[in-house]
C-alpha cells in the first residue's frame, strides 16, 4: 500500500465499529488523522464519548466535534420520539434513517479538509448498511465526490478531492477482522440505537444485531457490554 | 409559467438582495416558502435579521435559522478575523470565500426538503457570483442535484429533488428589476460584508460594490443605507 505518511486526512467518526476501523486504516496508510464527529441531536450522548476515546487511543492527530442540531428538521427515530425498532432486521429503508445525513457530513468534512488543506476523507460506509442507507452507496459517494470537486477551490485550482471508502465491499465479519489486525479495541465502540443510561446496548435494535452476528461470523469474542449481563 | 400552489418549497435566505428576489419567484411560482437560514459564526447578525423580516414581510409559509458554527473550521474573511479587502472588486477566487459554504448550506436544504416532503429547493445563485466562488457554478448545481437524487430515500423512491436557480444567468441590474417587480423592499435586504453596528453597508466591500452598480446598472433609486450618510 502506499505510503501517505506526512499526508493530512479527514476521518468521519461516529464512534461505531465501522468509523473506527476506518480510523485505524487511514493511520496505518500513514495519514495524520483529523477526526469530525457530530453533535446532531442524537438521543444519547454515549457514541460521541466513545468517538473521543477512540480518537485519542488509536493517535489521531485531532478530534472535533461539530453541533449541528438537526433536530430542528425533525424526521428520525435517531433525532425523534419515534420508537426505535427491535428485534427486527429492517426491510427496505429503516425508519431509523436521518435525512440526508450522510450529505450533510461529508460536505461539512469537504470544508474542514479545505481548511486544512487535506486532500483525503475517510468514511466508514459499508455493504451491509448500504442495503438499507441510500447515502451509503458507492454511486452516491462518487457523485458526491464529483459535486464536491466542482464546489471547492482545491478541485478547481488543485487535485481535488478523494472520498476514501475502504469498508464499502466489505461484509460485517470481515471489517472486525481488519480492525483487530490494527489494534482496534471494540469494546470502546459503540453501535447501539438505545442504550441505557450507562451506555450498555439493548442488543436488539438493527444495529445491535448486525454487531452481534458480525463478531459471531467473525468468530471471536464480542466485547460489548450488553444491557441486564452485568458484563 | 407552471402553477405549483399546494407545493412546498425549500428556499435559502441568507438576507442579500439574491435570495430575496428568489424567495419572491418562488411565492409568485405559487410555492408554499419554506426559508431556511444559517447563523454560520457570521461576523454579524445583520443579515439574519435581515433574512427574518424579508420571510414576513414576502409571505413565506416559514423560517428557520439553523445554528451551524463554521469558525471551528476556520479559513475565510466572513467568518476569520482576516480583513475584509476594500475597494477592489475580486480577480479569481476571493478571500471571502467559505469552504465549501452551497455544498454544506444545499445538502442541509436537501434534508429539509425530505422531511417537509418538499421537492424544490431555492437557491439565488448568480452569475455575478460564480465568476468568483466555485460552488456557485451551473456545473455544480447539476452534479450537486445528481448527488443529492442518490442520497436520499426521496430521490431514490420517489421523483427527486429539482435544485431551482432561477437567478444563474441574470446579471444583478436584471435580479434588482425583477425583484422590484414582485415586490420585494431591497431596503430591507443586507449585502455588506462589513457593516457597523447599526447595520449600515460599508459601501466597498466586493459585495458592496456589486450592489451599488447593480442600481446603478438597473437605473433606480439604490435603497441601501450607507455608513456616514445619515440615510
Amino acid at each position: 500500500m502506499a505510503d501517505d505518511s506526512g499526508n493530512k486526512a479527514v476521518v468521519l467518526l461516529s464512534g461505531g465499529l465501522d468509523s473506527a476501523t476506518c480510523l485505524a486504516i487511514a493511520l496505518d496508510r500513514g495519514f495524520a488523522c483529523h477526526c469530525l464527529s457530530f453533535a446532531y441531536g442524537q438521543r444519547h450522548s454515549h457514541e460521541l464519548g466513545a468517538a473521543r476515546r477512540i480518537a485519542a487511543q488509536l493517535g489521531a492527530a485531532e478530534h472535533k466535534t461539530v453541533p449541528l442540531d438537526l433536530r430542528a428538521f425533525g424526521g428520525s427515530a435517531l433525532t425523534d420520539d419515534i420508537d426505535v425498532p427491535k428485534d427486527q432486521p429492517s426491510d427496505g429503508i429503516p425508519v431509523t434513517y436521518v435525512p440526508a445525513r450522510n450529505l450533510v457530513f461529508l460536505s461539512l468534512a469537504i470544508g474542514f479538509a479545505e481548511v486544512l488543506d487535506a486532500r483525503h476523507i475517510f468514511v466508514g460506509l459499508n455493504a451491509v448498511d448500504y442495503s438499507g442507507y441510500p447515502d451509503c452507496r458507492p454511486e452516491f459517494v462518487e457523485a458526491f465526490n464529483t459535486a464536491a470537486n466542482l464546489a471547492t477551490k482545491a478541485g478547481v485550482e488543485g487535485d481535488g478531492f478523494k472520498i476514501e471508502t475502504p469498508l464499502i465491499d466489505l461484509p460485517k465479519a470481515a471489517i472486525i477482522k481488519a480492525g483487530l489486525a490494527l489494534g482496534v479495541d471494540f469494546g470502546m465502540t459503540h453501535s447501539c440505537y438505545d442504550p441505557d443510561d450507562s451506555g450498555a446496548a439493548c442488543g436488539r435494535c438493527d444495529s445491535c444485531l448486525i454487531r452481534k452476528r458480525g463478531f459471531a461470523d467473525a468468530d471471536v469474542p464480542d466485547p460489548t457490554r450488553y444491557q441486564g449481563t452485568g458484563a
